[in-house]
């Protein structure tokens, strides 16, 4: 594996701005730009206030375990590792001689899923950026691995490095996205056997977020914990002793976990390092055509990937996804942001807190652009991940077309709708002067409150100030050229890149 | 008044098709136009199933209560009508000679409230069209008084009465409209002194759904109640004895209830129909810029209204709406769709439990066209009216411009969410067969479901199938026209007022 000095030469990255200029902070280029600055929310992750929707009653939950188990038991799940083969032989599962069908007892699932931790934080080379897993915590993770990317300019094309870089930029501007997830768009510019190399690099170079590893390759996986462990100045102990990064993998389904993604899932539980585990059951394609019965092919999945981590490392991090929703019937195509994607979702937290795990879900979008139906797609999606409780949220901004395209200006939206929902994990303030009695008697029924001593001590922060939302009346809307949002999102984007500034290295920190 | 084929006489509003023509049913119209028939969601009025968001906690929902109650105590409210100032006189509240500022104490509120009934029914001309209204049930309203329309061929322009027939015809075609709320546009065409003749006729020739009545002058509240007697066939005593139809007043806030409300208010209460009492409580504005403060003050509005109408007419069915959300600091524009809007709605949800009364709260957006942001706002709005629990839900399709335009278009992406939401009120399929043991034995992991017999007995009405939403691929999409979602709805619009037949009238259905 090439030195990340190495890696830099060969690359056009920018380079930080002189100190001093960083040292005006950002201000000072917004006011070059003319623009006002956003009113970013803060970049914590945030906590979820309400009780989640619980769609089906306990003896419902207990219905969909044991239908799991019986599944783990009954039918197996194939496992394509001999490694993985091993250990689960080892640890007293069926097995036919030679064959990779694994059957597991519900007493050997049961205490393995109970050696997983219920909330973990994975760190980020900037402390700041650590993010609690589990619980009420609800963060959110930038687009993944699209093949193609698109914006009004330049339409739908195959992902290059630059537009790789640029939704990293995006990813790291805004406070709402966590977590770095795999590739905002997959730079097909760059050899694919250096692929890895080069991307992770530009993430470290350009971000300084919680990582994410590709569970796609024994070297892939090697080079980078070994480059994450470097960038972030550890030992190898240090790496081990908490979560640095994380990979998420997905079971081929049905009831099968091939041989990278359980290769890499089991290098990094082996040094500590989270693995998410999202089972892909389409209901009526790879599962099940019933939500309930897709759920269950789901559980079964992701338990029996649990188990074997925590048979190989004890109190492995692990996160219970969910990807179930219902197929176009007509198309075979998989849907998103539908009323049986809300249920399964919700279903997907009730089971994830039976078991005492993390969970995990998307903001998914079947439209082919960044149009309204892309919006109340990825809307649905949105509050279905808050009123399941899903801790983490998967392709938060940017997603389109089922995953095939990372559209720039699908992101900028997109952030519009993270940056409510962090609102929403802030408790109505409620005190005797949010009661406003005073208010109310000073004025009575005889004027309004714009100028009362009560608005004018609150209103700046009183309430969210949208980022994308145009709340201008007609004629000034249409006046000023009477865009659309998607068309907003356009100058915004460009806006945002120019802004950027990229983070301190930790050398440079030191 | 005119009588109404009077009326008829001088319009030209489209006869009837002739029986036959009309009892082959939809089917032959739409193999006629090619299309395919949409698949609604039965027209019944459904039941929410989730337990409702509830942001505060009982304590704070008694400071609610009782911070309302001093209002309406120690402040008082402003009824600027004789006869209501007479009504609340002999009932004991305070008032100063000649004054109009009224105060109750807080045992008169409560007793009056509860006279109120926590359910009831109301009555359309089809008997099929009743709406429950109270418990868990959730109907739709269309979109109310706007005095401008919009669609993509013709922009935005005033009201006229072809544009308050069309969405006239929408809103009685789609069956999640459950109830025809005022002018979905202002016809401005039609004379000011007779419109609202016109109007009530158009309305109950084209539609057999609730009915509704202005509350903005004597003679049309007492036209509008004569009207629909007439058209359902009713004696004046079966008119008196059970809602046939409504009104929606909204208080002039702060604190004050005008004359022509309240005149049709007690107009209504008297002859046993129902009012929903909205007050316009726009926090920072027209009340205090705290949520909790304006939900106060919209408590304290509502039951002074509430308790005028039970002192008149013991178990008046009303409605308690809510409009609670924030200003646009900058501008004073009304912002809708916002996560204050979400916090107000459900808090109100939760007041209105509190009182046993039925809530009302509403679609709404702020966008000036039917784009991503009218998609987002009205997404929150929407989620916000199921989380609340909201009974009934005003302006649900074609708002746009913060109320002022109704949108062809938007009407129709609506649709697409009403019916969503329509799908989230049926129970997740839950039995041995919807678990698929057998199935999954059946596959296993070496096939995929879409053959399989589990999967096939239950393909065509497993998952909602969308209305506006297209799920084909990008090379079929763009092959197709590239339309965005709101083109699409402007060729949906039309397909569906083609579609039209307008429903029998009692003399015929007789």
């Amino acid at each position: 594996m090439p030195e990340i000095g190495e890696l830099a030469e060969t690359d056009a990255v920018e380079q930080p701005a002189p100190a001093r200029r960083r040292g005006e902070g950002r201000r000072g280029r917004r006011a070059e730009a003319g623009a006002p600055a956003i009113q970013q929310r803060p970049r914590q992750v945030r906590e979820l206030l309400d009780r989640p929707t619980e769609p089906i009653d306990e003896e419902q939950v207990r219905a969909i375990d044991d239908a799991a188990m019986r599944v783990l038991e009954d039918i197996g799940i194939e496992f394509l590792h001999d490694t993985a083969l091993d250990h689960l032989r080892r640890a007293g599962c069926t097995i036919e001689p030679g064959g990779t069908n694994v059957r597991m007892d519900r007493a050997f699932v049961r205490e393995m899923v109970a050696r997983a931790p219920s909330q973990f934080t994975i760190h980020a080379r900037n402390p700041d950026h650590a993010v609690p897993v589990g619980g009420r915590y609800q963060s959110y993770v930038n687009v993944s691995s699209p093949p193609n990317c698109m914006d009004l300019d330049r339409g739908r094309r195959p992902g290059r490095r630059e537009d790789f870089r640029d939704l990293l930029k995006l990813s790291q501007y805004f406070n709402c996205i966590h977590i770095l997830g795999g590739y905002p768009v997959e730079p097909v510019d760059l050899h694919a056997g250096v692929r890895h190399l080069h991307c992770l690099r530009d993430k470290l170079v350009l971000t300084d977020k919680v990582m994410h590893a590709y569970s796609l390759g024994t070297e892939r996986v090697v080079d980078a914990m070994e480059m994450v462990r470097i960038a972030f100045g550890l030992t190898e102990e240090e790496f081990a002793a908490r979560p640095h990064m994380y990979t998420n993998i997905n079971s081929s389904s049905p009831l099968k976990h091939d041989w990278p993604m359980l290769d890499g899932a089991m290098r990094l539980a082996e040094r500590g390092q989270p693995v998410i585990i999202t089972p892909f059951t389409l209901a009526g394609a790879m599962a099940p055509v019933t939500i309930a019965g897709a759920v269950v092919q789901q559980t079964a999945e992701a338990l029996a990937a649990v188990a074997l981590l925590e048979w190989i490392a004890p109190g492995a991090p692990v996160v219970m996804g969910t990807f179930t929703n219902n197929t176009d019937m007509r198309s075979g195509a998989p849907a998103f942001g539908t009323p049986e994607y809300v249920r399964a979702t919700q279903m997907s937290g009730q089971m994830a807190r039976f078991y005492g795990l993390p969970m995990r879900a998307s903001n998914a979008c079947a439209a082919n652009i960044a149009d309204g139906q892309a919006v109340w797609e990825s809307m649905n999606s949105i509050w279905a991940c808050m009123t399941a409780g899903a801790n983490i949220v998967y392709h938060s901004a940017g997603w389109l077309e089922g995953g095939l395209t990372a559209s720039y200006e699908k992101f900028i939206l997109d952030i519009e709708q993270l940056q409510h929902m962090a609102e929403l994990m802030q408790p109505v303030s409620f005190n005797a002067g949010e009661l406003a009695m005073e208010a109310i008697r000073e004025i009575g029924s005889g004027s309004n409150y714009f100028a009362s001593a009560h608005t004018m001590a609150r209103y700046r922060t009183a309430f969210y100030a949208p980022y994308v939302s145009d709340w201008s009346n007609f004629g000034q809307w249409e006046g000023a050229g009477a865009q659309t949002a998607t068309e907003r999102a356009n100058g915004l984007w460009k806006q945002k890149l120019a802004e950027f500034t990229r983070p301190d290295l930790p050398t440079e920190a030191k």
